[in-house]
């Protein structure tokens, strides 16, 4: 048990779109990602997911509408919502979800990360 | 599906020692707390807890030492070991955990909060 300093954990990577596992409790993971770019349109059939903005902004386009999100701002896409996470510049988010969540959920493609590290 | 804006939330309360709940997903729950002092011994026998600091710095007493945490680190309690949050000055934290959680786990007394209010 040590705790976690987000800001040294976030100087350890740079790559995009490749979240890294930062604590685990009752099934459900922390991560950190940087991100940068638009992500692919997906859904989590059975997960709930949460995005915390750490640094930058992120937008999380919805079907029916896009939700801004800046530092210290978080919003939960509920299983089986359609999302596409934005980024126009590099943006630094937390997440936290079950561990068996896939990045891209039911879509599978280049952005597709089966294995995460754990830093 | 609204977004969350921690400042904000933690701007609608100033009582210490008393979450409230602002997000939920997956079973778990996302709570904000102020808190100030010292907390009681407990432990949650079926429930990891994450302490994420907010603002401040948040002493996490356990039996064996205390962790010290500050804006940006968090640190997991795992299920059935002892702790006790202190802090000498205000803290703002926010607690990840499962919505069966009581704040003083397996103590019941003052500091004990059987309903929280969502906000």
């Amino acid at each position: 048990m040590e705790k976690v300093n987000i800001n040294e954990k976030l100087s350890l990577f740079s790559d995009y779109w490749n979240p890294r596992i930062v604590g685990e409790l009752n099934g459900q993971q922390v991560k950190l990602a940087k991100i940068k770019g638009e992500f692919v349109w997906h859904k989590h059939d059975n997960e709930d997911e949460l995005f915390y903005v750490i640094k930058g902004i992120l937008k999380i386009e919805l079907r029916d509408k896009t939700v801004l999100l800046k530092e210290n701002e978080f919003f939960i896409v509920s299983k089986g919502v359609e999302h596409r996470p934005v980024a126009d510049e590099e943006v630094s988010i937390l997440l936290f979800e079950p561990n068996t969540t896939l990045n891209t959920g039911n879509t599978i493609d280049a952005f597709t990360k089966n294995t995460l590290e754990k830093i």
